[in-house]
């Protein structure tokens, strides 16, 4: 289908400073996990995104030397030619595409922890660091930050010989110039303090000196927190906001504005999670921006709507669309607008698992989709799928997460697809799950799977069909998939026991599982929710049974609530919307047992109760001393269980028992994918699903195959240090 | 000096299957981040130690494939010949020392989060993890385990391939054989669980195979946890202990035992800091399996004095000296005592600094060894120092931490040095951290260099010399390096305000710095400590006025109380001291405000007080939104800031004013180290201190140069993927 007229003005082309940005669509700065280590997982990923049309693609935060060092988390780098090099890949790759390479510089000051580089980093002021664990900036005096702007300059020249074509001076969240801006950080009474203009100094001077390095061949960047939503303490919009705007554009400083809003700590500000922000959640503050602006702005806010995004440019909030998350999703979604395939666009579910990975220093990942990050080390192409040689017939059992995606991308290749689903709808456990508060966007997982299967003419869905061993032996399938999930355990086991606990079972009517709860059965007065979990079921319980008028308390193992939640930035909300609906945390308990009755009990202790061996020896004993008796009754009238997940293998091994038959019914061979072989992320398992498809003539596709890992190998290269 | 003979036994070779250990010092597995994606930094590490003597140098936790994925903690892996090249260039350079080279086999089950391989792991049951967030184990039927047998036997092929000599059935702390052989995790009721011998069987399979494919030409180790100080529901080491050496030794399979304990999660218990632990803690344990075993048994304790030594071998508790952290801490540690230079030994201290770094996924470290993984990547040798071709007088002011080391690194260099401290002793704020509780082997960070710098002739160490700006420029010094370290805050500054707390000052008898309480002032019935600091010194101060008979409230804005020890293996047991000795813990607050009074009172609030913006925008006001006001007044006699620490830059700056008269009193550059540039940790401004005497030549040795970073890069090799 052609171009829909109403979409046409998000695809003129529109200058910045020396370039021109092919159309609106602009792949903001993320973190990957590549930066300048692996140089083929970075060019891979923004490559496919310039096919996908994507006018400038741009690197995660790239430090301009070693006191800006997030180690392990992995961010770019411009310290040497060795970095050169690696991002050039990335620029040739992009350009390739007609695409613009970006590069965000970047100085984080006290958030830099040195735990690579062991350097000391400057900072705006002699602070301690909000996340960095032990670390203090040292107060940078005015010799040592015209040092430091050099030090901007000179990563910008580096950054123009790799070919980029946009160079930042990233001043959001975290980093160095907002600092400098921001009266929170800057008590300076040094030129670099105290008025406005002494205050934007910092920054307009790395313009400046970004500008006069680099500014012939490429566009000068800052991205800004317009507003630090921190009252007159921080940045507001329409006080140093403006005038920074104002300023730095009289001095033609800059040729775009990346415009967000964000805390400090909290950046889910700007990257905010679906569970507590809908998408465009900023523009109350960057429409404004464009009333003061004369350069071009961009704004961000998890758009996947082309509608939304249409209406951003026509209502003059911003000229450009920025994306990161939604260009994860989806790197094909400004061709696929251009094209006329809009029910083709996957989603951002807005999980914010890729920012986990980034907070926990890993390899990004992203739920909807299994191709990101993979398109080089796995050869991995998020639109094109290599045909069978000799497809067969394929039977994929369960259509949750991981058996839609499975089946989804075998019809891709050309098998014969059937996908068999016992329940009446599609989805697995996510049908629970988009109904969890807050989550609803999450059922993306599940709408995107089944308009795809439905498009493919070679898949046939089925639901109400629920299968048993003999049923699939008997079903005339070549390869048979299992993607059975997995389930709550209905009986207390969790990581603290691996055990049941006594007195719990959900067959009785004081004891739920979250399935049971969902499926509507009677909740008494008082919860206690068990959550062994850590994620967010345990939360959606307590917020469910908090909505409902219920007196709500959460039990869990963990010192501090809900780990995972830290890391998709989520935490800091879900702790207060679970204060301010009143539900009491027990952390660093766990229940010893539940004594169901007219008033339940919950026995609980603290994880801590077991003691230290000191000068203990194996002949007095090798129990555990206890330290103290702390266990508590809990008085409650349900005590709902997400205490641990177990996988519904049973199918699996009965299948197994009748190998003996499988030949002789034409089967070559079973596989279990997701939840059902281990429970796991959401991301983890639509991954399973999707690569045992790519997969499937292997050797063994129940195994991965080996993928490539970006490293030195000893003695084939020399390493710069220059 | 000659070796004394009461030694000698420490040096005399043992066989260990097929090779021959030249002495008893063995460094066990541990780990570095260097694994086997930085093959000059593991080469570098390990065959400095080679060269110190010890006999036996092995890699960290070595990964047999992708299930056992700890990333980002990073371990050696042997997946393809890529990590047999890399790790062929450890095996190398230690068999250049006449040392043998060993290799730990790994695989960790549920504890493999896979974040890199994406690989969901098997496990003895479908157990989720301990550590590894939203990670089960996928429970391992019986051809699976068979299959995974042959991994660890291909693995070891590969290992061989790379030139190891040892190689290891890693089964102590969290790796697979142990969970296979403890009752705890073992409850399979198939022919590899139940009994003894089947819950031995896979771990003695996994021997087995290891013989058949390497056992001609490398000793065979089992490391393993002979007890698991669970009591029955573990490992205990008069039971399955005894039985599994008697078992494999029986059946011929294991040349070595390397003996530890440990629980799972507390691996403390065997890597045990010196807060809760004394060297050879295990050796209750460990002595016993001697009396067993027919082949030599190893055993660890951070040892590090030659009498302890010399007494475990002499005694019967075991063959061969075990060492990862002693190793660390001095890697000639073996050749001091076999040439007599007992004074030199450089003795780790326990703060467990190495392992937290593994914990966190970076670069490993030492307070004691500032060149530990320093050997590839700066070319640093940990006894070996370049001579200085002109060297001058330097003047370093304040012996802390930072000054000792930089004035005995540039004694060694050949400089004329005066190390001047205002205090009658030296050590800086080591001589009160030492005395705070359970940390007297701390000490040592002093005690090591002040013996170094009196036996170094141009070195001149003076006490009590407290000098000002003016008396440093006509010191009649070449260079200056100020070395003046930071004080705790005497108003409340924190993070989590950037500046004085309303109501706080040191200067009232009410409130104390951690200097002032070391230096005794009163301090009343009922103690408030504002801990904004996370690690040692709020616990220090809670665990001491606590044992003054104090009642004590430790106050942190962490939502999980000192974080920093959670990854020093410090928190369970800090977690039931403060539980035994009643101190109460208000974890996610922090003061709004002091009353000093006749009763103090601190205005405590959580830090989820401030709310989240929804659908606000700047015109309503971008103040954050108050959820809730729950102030609470703590009422108190004293109360004691441990909230942020504030750098003594005073002389620096008083210097810099002047800088004017430098020349003219031939004073070519003033450098700032350690605590007095930022604050931070004791291993990071030992290592500032260090690094500026390697450098103290180059155009500006306040900035580092830089070092070999280990990546790849782009278009210079390929890839291996077999």
């Amino acid at each position: 289908m052609p171009l829909d007229p109403k979409f046409a003005p998000l695809f003129e082309p529109i200058r910045i400073g020396p370039k021109t940005l092919k159309n609106r669509f602009y792949q903001v700065p993320h973190c990957t996990w590549a930066g300048s280590d692996r140089p083929g997982t970075q060019a891979g990923h923004r490559a496919v995104k310039a096919e996908g049309g994507w006018a400038a693609l741009c690197t995660e935060a790239c430090s301009i030397d070693p006191e800006s060092d997030a180690e392990p988390s992995t961010v770019a780098r411009l310290w040497d030619q060795g970095d050169v090099i690696n991002l050039r890949h990335m620029c040739d790759a992009v350009h390739e595409h007609g695409a613009l390479a970006g590069v965000e510089l970047w100085h984080c000051a006290q958030e830099s922890n040195g735990m690579e580089s062991r350097v000391a980093p400057s900072g705006v002021g002699p602070w301690p660091s909000e996340v960095a664990l032990q670390t203090y900036a040292h107060e940078a005096d005015s010799d040592e930050i015209r040092a430091l702007i050099e030090r901007y300059a000179e990563a910008a020249k580096r950054a123009r010989d790799a070919g980029f074509d946009i160079v930042y001076a990233y001043g959001s969240h975290r980093a160095l110039p907002v600092q400098f801006l921001s009266p929170r950080f800057n008590r300076r009474t040094d030129e670099y303090g105290g008025s406005f203009e002494n205050r934007a100094r910092f920054w307009i001077e790395t313009l400046a000196a970004l500008k006069a390095a680099v500014g012939e061949s490429c566009a000068i960047v800052a991205r800004i927190s317009i507003d630090q939503l921190l009252g007159p303490e921080g940045i507001e919009i329409f006080e140093d906001g403006f005038r920074f705007v104002e300023y730095a554009e009289a001095e033609g400083l800059v040729d775009l504005w990346d415009v967000n809003i964000t805390k400090i700590m909290e950046w889910a500000e700007d990257a905010g999670p679906s569970r507590f922000y809908k998408a465009n959640h900023q523009a109350p503050w960057v429409k404004h921006v464009k009333t003061v602006a004369k350069q071009p702005v961009l704004c961000v806010g998890r758009l996947t709507s082309p509608d939304d995004m249409a209406a951003i440019v026509a209502s003059g909030q911003a000229d450009i669309i920025g994306a990161a998350r939604p260009s994860i999703a989806d790197p094909f979604l400004p061709k696929k607008i251009e094209e006329g395939r809009l029910a083709e666009i996957r989603e951002c579910i807005g999980c914010n698992v890729c920012i986990s990975r980034w907070e926990r220093g890993s390899l990004m990942v992203c739920t909807q989709n299994a191709t990101a990050n993979e398109e080089y080390r796995r050869g991995w192409h998020p639109e094109r799928f290599a045909k069978a040689a000799d497809p067969g017939g394929v039977l994929v059992v369960g259509a949750g997460p991981a058996g839609m995606e499975c089946a989804r991308v075998l019809g891709e290749r050309g098998y014969e697809v059937h996908l068999c689903e016992a329940a009446g709808e599609l989805g697995g456990h996510m049908r629970d799950v988009m109904r969890y508060p807050g989550l609803a966007e999450w059922g993306r997982v599940t709408s995107y799977r089944e308009a795809r299967l439905a498009a493919l003419e070679n898949v046939e869905v089925h639901t109400g069909a629920s299968l048993d061993a003999g049923e699939i032996l008997r079903y005339g399938a070549d390869k048979v998939v299992l993607a059975v999930g997995a389930q709550w355990a209905s009986d207390g086991f969790s990581v603290n026991t691996l055990g049941p606990l006594p007195g719990v079972d959900a067959s009785l009517p004081q004891i739920c599982t979250p399935e049971q709860v969902m499926a509507g059965k009677a909740v008494g007065a008082r919860v206690a929710i068990l959550d062994g979990d850590g994620y967010f079921t345990g939360i959606a319980m307590a917020e469910l049974m908090a909505d409902r008028g219920r007196e709500v308390s959460l039990i869990t193992q963990f010192e501090a609530l809900a780990p995972m939640t830290e890391y998709t930035l989520e935490k800091p909300n879900l702790q207060r919307m679970l204060r301010e609906k009143g539900v009491r945390q027990y952390t660093a308990h766990w229940a010893e047992a539940v004594e169901p009755g007219n008033v339940t009990k919950v026995a609980l202790h603290s994880i801590w109760r077991d003691g230290y061996q000191r000068a203990a020896g194996p002949e007095s004993g090798t129990a555990p001393r206890r330290v103290g008796s702390d266990v508590e009754r809990l008085e409650c009238d349900t005590v709902i269980l997400v205490t641990g997940r177990v996988a519904k293998r049973e199918l699996y091994d009965a299948l197994k028992a009748r190998r003996d038959e499988w030949s002789g019914q034409g089967i070559q061979g079973v596989y279990q994918i997701g939840d059902c072989y281990a429970p796991r992320m959401l991301a983890d398992v639509v991954f399973d699903g999707h690569r045992l498809a790519r997969e499937f003539e292997s050797a063994n596709p129940q195994r991965p195959l080996p993928y490539i890992r970006e490293r030195t190998i000893w003695g084939q290269q020399t390493m710069p240090t220059e």
